[in-house]
C-alpha cells in the first residue's frame, strides 16, 4: 500500500481532533442527559458478535452490509456490530425473569456500515437507542419513546417549526389496506408504500392493480384518519374523530397520549411512513427535520423477543444517529460556538500558571501545579522560555482560564480573575482555596 | 452454530447490565476528570484501521494478535484497534506544524486484541492513554505523565502503600550494560534484562556469559543509582547523590521534578523495569499494585513520530486498561456501593410520581411526569396497576428517588421528601418549582 494511504483513517471513519470530539461528545452528553432523565438506565454489549446473531433478524442479505471476520486460526464468523437490537434481546433474554416491567434501556455507542459512504452516512458512526421492553400499556409506552425524542430535539434547541414526528400504526395500515381490496400478504402491500416515493405514478398504479390495492380509497381513508388523529394531537378532537378511530385503538391511543403529554403539536399521523424492516408490528415512526431529513427512526417490535428465545415481550424503540443530527445542528446554527462549547463542556481551565521568571518562582511552578491539580482544579501552564508576562497573559486568556496565577517567589504569588481584570496578592499555601469556583 | 452459542456474547467480550455499566462508566469518568485536570484534550479515531498501520510499527508479528478482515469485495486489510498510539502517531503528523509544543493529548475507548481470555485480560476492553508530544523539557514531561497516573490513583482512594511506580530510563541502562562488558547490540541486552524474571538463573547466567555482561556488576551500579534516585525521591538526596547521578541526565531531572511536583514517595528507580517493545528510547515505567500487577505502563518514544512520516517529535505516554484497575479496585473495597455509585454516577431519581388511583388523578399521571421532565428532572413513575400507595412509596424508595410525588386530583400533589418524610401540598403548576435541587 502507499504510504500515503496508510496514513489514511479508511474511507467512512473519522480522526477527531479536540474541538470536532467535544462536539460529538456535546452530543453524546445530551443523549444522556436526556435519557437518565426519562428514567432509562444504560446498558452496553460487545463491539462485534457472532455473525449470525445478525442474520437471524435480517436475514442473510444483510450480510454484504457488514464488516464481517473470521479471525485467523478462524474460530468463528464475526461482524461489527451494525445496530444494538440484537444485541439487546440477548440481554434481554438472557435476564427476562428477573428484569422490571416495563426495563427501559438506552444505549449510545459506535456502529458500522459497510455501505459507500455520503453526506450523512458514514461507515463508523453512533447511534443512540432508547427502547421500553415488558410494558403492558402500549400507547403509553410508544409515547414515552415519541416523548424522549423530542426532549432530546427540544434540548438541542430545535422547535416545532423545524422537525415533525411521523407517525403510523402498520397493524391499521394493514386493516386498512384489506378494507381497500388487498388479497395477498399485507406485509407485501406496505413494503410496497414504504417504496411509493422513490417509484415512478405509472409503476406503483400497476403494482396496486396486480395487488389488488384501490390505492385512491386507501389514500382517502388514510387522510380521514390522519386529519382525525391531528385534532385530538392538538386537543381539538370531536367524537367524530373518536368514531373514525375507534376501529384503530393503536392510532387513537397513542394520539390522546402525546396530547397529554403535551407534545402533540410535534406529531402527525402520516400513512407513508411504515418502516422498510420486517419486524416492526405496531406503531412506526420517523423524526423528520424540515420535511426531509429523518433524524430518527424506530417503532414497535412485539415479536423480536421471542424470536431470540426468550419469553413474548412487547416492545418499542428508536435509533439516532450522530451525523444526520450534526448536520442539522450545524445547518441550523445550534452547535455551540466553539468557546462556549469549551466552556459548556467543562473543558476550560480554572487556572493558568505562570513564573515571573525570577529562579524562585521558576522553582516553585512544576510544584504548584501539581498541588492545584490534585485539589481538583484543572490547571494548566506555561511551557515556553519566554519571560514576557504580557504575552503569557495572552496564553491564559486564549485558553479561556478563569484565573491566571503569577508566581513571583517561593512564597507568593499574583492571581488575577481574567474576566475582571481583578488582581491580589495570595500565599502560596492558600492558593487553592483562593481559587475554588 | 448451536443455538445457545448464538446467544452469548462472544469469548472474551462482555454484556454490561446497567449496574455493570455503572462501574464502568465510574472508572470511565474518573479517567476524564483526571485527565482535563492535568490539561490534556481528548482525541479519537477510528475503531478499526489499515492493517499495516500496526505492521509498520510492532512487524508482521503483531498480526496473530489482531482481529484483521477484508472487506467482502475486498477492498484492503482492516484491524481492530488494538491500541491507540499509531492513530496518535496519525493525527499528530498530520497536523504538526498547526500543534502547540507541547501537545498534550489523552484518549479512551475500546481496544481489541485477539489473545486467548484469563483473568485480567479480555478481547475486547477499555483503554486509558495520556501523551505528551513535542516537549522539549523531557524530565518535566515524563514527570507530568506519571503525575496524572498517580493522580488517577490517588484519587480512585489508592495510597502510595498500595502501589509504586518503577521507573527506569532506557537511555541509562544501556550506558550502564555497555560499562559492564555488553559489546553486542545493548537493545538486546535490554531484551534479555526483560526477560530475566521469567527465566532460570542458570540459563540467564550463560546468556549473560555469551553477551559479555558483568551481571553482578550491572547489578551492583544499578542498585547504587536506584539507592541515590531514591533520596533525591523523596527530598533526602546528598551531593554524593548527585555525583553518582551526574552522568544519567534522565533519570536525575526526573527524580527531582518527581520531587517538587510531591509525589516521589510514590516512585523508586528499578532496573529490571526495561519495557519490552522496541520503540521505548528514554525514561519507561510501570505502575505495580502491591508488588505483582501492573496497572499502567509507558515510556518515552522519541523516533516513532518520525516512523509514521512526522518531524522528529519528543514524545512520552502511557497506557491503562480497566480490566486489572477494576480487580484492584473490587480487591481493595475501592469501588462504591451500589446505591453510592447510583448517587455518586447522577443516576438517581429526582423524583417518583405515583397516583393515589381516583380517575383525575391517573388523567394527571402522563402529563405530570412529562412536564417535570421538560423541566430538566429525572422523573420516574410507577407503571403498576396497583393503587396501594404505601407499596409504591417503597418503590419510590427503592430507586432512591430524592422526593416521591403523590397525585391526588388535577390540580395539587402531597410532595415527600424521601430523605426527611416530611411532607407538603403543592399545586401542580408549581411542582418542577418546589422540586428543583
Amino acid at each position: 500500500m502507499a504510504q500515503q494511504a496508510r496514513f489514511q483513517a479508511p474511507t467512512g471513519t473519522r480522526d477527531m481532533y479536540p474541538l470536532a470530539l467535544a462536539r460529538r461528545r456535546y452530543i453524546e452528553k445530551a443523549w444522556r442527559t436526556i435519557s437518565i432523565r426519562h428514567g432509562f438506565d444504560e446498558v452496553d454489549g460487545p463491539t462485534f458478535e457472532h455473525l449470525d446473531l445478525y442474520t437471524v433478524k435480517s436475514g442473510d442479505g444483510i450480510v454484504s452490509e457488514l464488516f464481517s471476520f473470521t479471525r485467523a486460526g478462524g474460530e468463528k464468523d464475526y461482524a461489527l456490530r451494525p445496530e444494538f437490537t440484537p444485541s439487546l434481546a440477548r440481554l434481554y433474554t438472557a435476564q427476562a425473569g428477573q428484569l422490571p416491567k416495563p426495563t427501559k434501556w438506552f444505549w449510545q455507542n459506535t456502529c458500522f456500515r459497510a455501505e459507500r459512504p455520503q453526506r450523512g452516512r458514514l461507515r463508523e458512526f453512533l447511534q443512540w437507542n432508547c427502547d421500553i421492553l415488558g410494558a403492558e400499556n402500549r400507547s403509553l409506552a410508544d409515547a414515552e419513546i415519541i416523548a424522549v425524542v423530542v426532549d432530546l430535539l427540544e434540548h438541542l434547541g430545535l422547535k416545532p417549526s423545524d422537525l415533525q414526528v411521523r407517525l403510523n400504526d402498520r397493524a391499521a395500515a394493514v386493516e386498512v389496506l384489506t378494507a381497500c381490496g388487498v388479497t395477498g400478504d399485507p406485509i407485501a402491500a406496505l413494503g410496497m408504500l414504504d417504496k411509493r416515493a422513490k417509484m415512478k405514478p405509472e409503476a406503483f398504479a400497476e403494482l396496486c392493480t396486480q395487488s389488488g390495492l384501490r390505492i385512491g380509497e386507501f389514500d382517502q381513508k388514510m387522510a380521514t384518519v390522519a386529519a382525525a388523529a391531528g385534532r385530538v394531537l392538538t386537543g381539538m378532537g370531536t367524537a367524530e374523530d373518536a368514531t373514525t378511530l375507534a376501529t384503530m385503538p393503536g392510532i387513537a391511543g397513542l394520539a390522546e397520549q402525546l396530547k397529554a403529554m403535551g407534545i402533540g403539536q410535534w406529531c402527525a399521523v402520516d400513512a407513508s411512513i411504515v418502516r422498510g424492516l420486517a419486524y416492526y408490528t405496531g406503531t412506526v415512526f420517523e423524526v423528520i427535520v424540515d420535511g426531509e431529513r429523518a433524524v430518527a427512526g424506530g417503532g414497535r417490535y412485539d415479536n423480536l423477543i421471542e424470536l431470540f428465545g426468550g419469553p413474548a415481550t412487547p416492545a418499542i424503540g428508536f435509533g439516532m444517529g450522530d451525523v444526520v443530527l450534526s448536520l442539522v445542528l450545524q445547518d441550523k446554527k445550534l452547535m455551540p460556538s466553539d468557546a462556549d462549547l469549551v466552556r459548556q463542556m467543562g473543558l476550560s481551565p480554572d487556572v493558568y500558571v505562570i513564573s515571573n521568571g525570577t529562579p524562585e518562582a521558576d522553582a516553585a511552578l512544576s510544584g504548584t501545579v501539581a498541588t492545584l491539580r490534585r485539589t481538583g482544579l484543572h490547571t494548566r501552564r506555561s511551557y515556553k522560555a519566554t519571560k514576557n508576562i504580557g504575552k503569557l497573559l495572552k496564553d491564559a486568556a486564549d485558553a479561556g482560564s478563569r484565573f491566571a496565577v503569577i508566581l513571583e517567589s517561593g512564597v507568593e504569588a499574583t492571581v488575577k480573575n481574567m474576566a475582571t481584570g481583578e488582581q491580589s496578592k495570595v500565599p502560596l499555601a492558600e492558593l487553592s482555596a483562593a481559587l475554588k469556583p
